[in-house]
């Protein structure tokens, strides 16, 4: 983990920001941004694009919770938060909305750094697994697709499947795509004519 | 959350185990069992059984915590961690060993019910990611091998794409076993007697 890491706390408490920040540079993190308003904060963080997100929300209600969460859903960024105290619902969807880190009334000065690097790493790994998910469901996508394609081919045309495939990726290779966008197009067109 | 879920601790430290006993026992759960020996805690985990683990190792050295991080990655139960300190490489490790709460420095007996509660939420969030992987996987992968066994088939007994697959399914359905398992025998052999 650099030290140079660009670091945005949104804490609209300045006492608990300042707590944070002092963990923060004892730590060695001198890219630290801190914001106390915590209005239109999609709209800074677009701005700032820190590395990693830090939100201290002391006793936040309902509203504002749901706010963080799903800024949370949309930010593709670690992002560690601060709550004195939960429920289990709302541990539940902090859960869902991908939070790395949501620590229930443990804000401390030294507890800071080993929180934001678990968050950071848990980010990580949940971001390989999800990569991971959606290269394969692409694949056998791209699969299910070409297979139809070929199909559609072998009736239209009265030719044997490698012919078919042959086809494709002729196609494929004379438009610099990939054989299985030429397959979707020839599905949909398919589909659009009735054939 | 069922209150009956069965929790087994981890501890060797006798003050240490009852603070957390206490915490679980105050939010309202009674199946808690507590082992203070951590040789053979495998041989324990197994006979016990218990949902979900909490292991409090205070100071570990690296053996210890190695021994607990490959435990962590054949137990499929969410484990909870309560360390005291931790540098970057064993926070590194924990969420490599899949541990779904690793808590630094910060064990205090109202924080045990919230650190269980994401523990378990985590566990399942991931777990739950990690089946999709292995379906799209195995998906993707049975369609390759039943890709390869057409292939196979049409060239050896001279049959038309649709043929082959009628035979494997056929075939399938005779045996009362899936395509992609015939599908694998049939490349198997074929490897086997180089045709």
């Amino acid at each position: 983990m650099p030290d140079t890491l660009s670091i945005l706390v949104i804490d609209d408490n300045a006492i608990r920001a300042s707590i944070i920040e002092a963990g923060l540079r004892e730590a060695g993190h001198d890219r630290v941004r801190v914001i106390t308003e915590i209005d239109d904060v999609a709209g800074q963080i677009g701005a700032i694009a820190p590395d990693v997100v830090i939100i201290d929300l002391e006793n936040p209600n309902r509203d504002v919770l749901e706010h963080f969460f799903s800024l949370s859903r949309s930010l593709k960024r670690p992002i560690a938060m601060f709550v004195d105290k939960a429920d289990l619902s709302s541990i539940e969807a902090a859960v869902d909305a991908g939070v790395s880190a949501y620590v229930v009334d443990g804000l401390r000065k030294d507890r800071v750094k080993p929180i934001l690097d678990m968050a950071i790493l848990r980010f990580r790994a949940f971001s390989r697994m999800q990569e991971e998910l959606e290269a394969a469901r692409s694949e056998l996508q791209g699969r299910k697709i070409i297979d139809k394609a070929k199909g559609i081919l072998m009736r239209t045309r009265g030719v044997s499947e490698e012919e078919a495939y042959a086809l494709l990726r002729t196609t494929a290779m004379n438009q610099n795509r990939k054989i299985a966008e030429i397959a979707q197009s020839l599905v949909t067109a398919a589909e659009l004519l009735g054939s």
